[in-house]
């Protein structure tokens, strides 16, 4: 991934740049601090189109008054272990950790807590969320709903977003389980750095514009659509389907967002949906203590347990046998912290227009 | 499905017959029809590996001894919204139906209840606990792991069961959206199936004892495994593998049950594993009051309008458009309630058989 033509920079500037910027455009210190860790984290675990790669997007829609850098986050409704909370369309990256931690305040008190948020943007990477709640003994959830791009199965038209689920689990000696996927065959970047580099897409990641399964990157972007993990019906495309839309009610239905092909876009560009059916797009997140069911000390040798097991799985032929769910992350934020965080010419270019909109001085 | 060689029974005779072997075998009158309710509804809903057929693997085990038909079923830990529950061995008909009233007890109270169960058996078809919480005007959640069939990704031995999840979400005038999937690609039923027509299987189902994909219906059976939702890498294999990895610990190592490979079997004839890591097999059961987040009323509104705009999705070529979670199973349950559940010669002569050994008379 880290691409011919990419340009290293170090993961503290990234941040300070983007804080910065934050700033720049009203957002209070504490909230541009912590929109900066969110993106700063998916530039070091690897996830590069969720990083700094994004604030282009996000300075697009606060400059254009599409995201209110200071919002007045609310409870709405809540019992002892449930919420849901109004992020009066402030930014994702901090309405989400906010939400985030009402769940865990409450899972301190009741053992488990869960917020299904609406009338906020997209909030980085879901796998921040649940890092989060490990540090806290607890296991988190986090899931968002998103721009339509997926077609449900047998269908030939965008009605969900990527809509990712992560859940973690801490080991003791062990590195945690980190669980952080969307429920789409392949993530549309992967689409993106196909068509640059002009190579075919595998069978089962997209269809065209008529519906058909498709190996040219061109066509799920052109009017085509993304395929449900599973891709189609006999390898389990409804299953993907039913996760999508799983994660899209507990985010937009349940809290008042808005869902499927209704989903707000998350950049100017984009097209804006014809109904409105709520406010903004939605998450959820959960946190339940690991001693309200289990000693979290017994529970986190058992997954230390559970990764030695998992790791000495006999290798398919051709592969170093499986990995542990969150280890290429992992392995990427080692690299990164070490040596920098690559990014490609197209992505360096979006910063330096930032810079030269905002003053604020890029590399 | 209706085999040529199928034989029709009325719902309610099948229902009676597992009453009565289960009272046969010391299970107390309301876990016995508890238990034969669980049944009913896989045979009822289309799910013809997980009704009656499985009686014969619940007879053996009861009369050996394996399953304890009158389990203590207790509360180990619990904080206001979270539980353990021990299922002193039960059958997971009636420890999973006992846990999941739990969860919903819970939830009156708290707003959401979880509970991880240990020391049970199978508990059916996942489906059926969820469709319990819509009575209650709550959001169900569902899973169990089970005995090992599946490779993690890059792997070529079988780690994780079919390890499936239930949610579902209510109407008002539209059915619920009912999401009850395994997080393999294909069932292990499919490939029996196959393997009786003797017909090829797709791609990506499963691999041969060499670790290599295959279409024969008999290698995943003889020594090969079968592969996660996503099938291969490039597919997103390592996604189905994560989220199998997802129930495993909520359901093994949160309750103190086995996990993965040390998953006991269900069935007599089956493998034992070589470790034991805790007690029997694990479920984790959820429960959140949809007025703990929004008015019920206007959230199945919402739900009505999901299922008639995806309903109005654009129809891929060659089909007539996408399902709705559920829709599959509700149809079979109308046809069935009306004309009966059709079993296969097989199925018909294990009855047969149980009916020998106990006396109580069949069709």
């Amino acid at each position: 991934m880290p691409a011919v033509e990419a340009k290293i920079f170090p993961s503290d500037a990234l941040r300070e740049f983007s804080t910065r910027i934050f700033l720049h455009f009203g957002v209070p210190k504490n909230d541009a601090v912590q929109a900066a860790d969110v993106l700063a984290s998916a530039d070091l675990r690897g996830i590069d189109s969720h990083g700094v790669a994004r604030l282009y997007s996000y300075v697009g829609m606060l400059s254009e008054g599409h995201i209110n850098p200071r919002p007045n986050i609310s409870i709405v409704r809540s019992t002892m272990s449930t919420a849901t909370v109004d992020g009066d369309n402030g930014l994702g990256l901090v309405v989400g950790p906010h939400a985030n931690r009402i769940a865990m305040d409450m899972a301190e008190k009741a053992g488990s807590g869960w917020v299904s948020v609406s009338n906020t943007n997209h909030f980085g990477i879901a796998g921040y969320y649940v890092l989060q709640a490990l540090e806290r003994d607890m296991i988190g959830w986090a899931m968002t709903n998103s721009t339509s791009l997926v077609t449900p199965l047998w269908g030939m038209e965008r009605m969900l977003g990527t809509n990712p689920i992560a859940i973690a689990f801490p080991g003791k000696e062990e590195p945690p389980i980190v669980i952080d996927m969307a429920t789409c065959a392949a993530a549309y970047g992967k689409i993106e750095m196909a068509r640059r580099k002009g190579e075919p897409i595998p069978l089962g990641w997209g269809i065209d514009n008529q519906g058909q399964n498709t190996t040219n990157p061109d066509d799920p972007v052109n009017g085509g659509c993304l395929l449900p993990l599973g891709s189609d019906r006999e390898r389990g495309g409804h299953k993907g389907y039913g996760l999508a839309v799983m994660v899209d009610v507990l985010c937009g239905v349940l809290s008042g967002a808005n869902w499927g092909p209704f989903a707000p876009p998350f950049a100017l560009r984009q097209e804006i949906p014809k109904r409105s059916v709520g406010k903004g797009i939605g998450h959820f997140f959960g946190a339940m203590r690991i001693d309200g069911f289990i000693d979290a000390d017994s529970f986190k040798r058992q997954i230390d347990d559970y990764v030695r097991t998992f790791r000495a799985t006999k290798p398919a032929p051709g592969t170093s046998g499986p990995l542990i769910p969150g280890d290429p992350e992992r392995a990427a934020e080692r690299e990164r912290r070490k040596n920098g965080v690559p990014l490609i010419r197209p992505i360096v270019e979006d910063l330096r227009a930032i810079s030269r909109q905002t003053g604020i001085p890029f590399d």
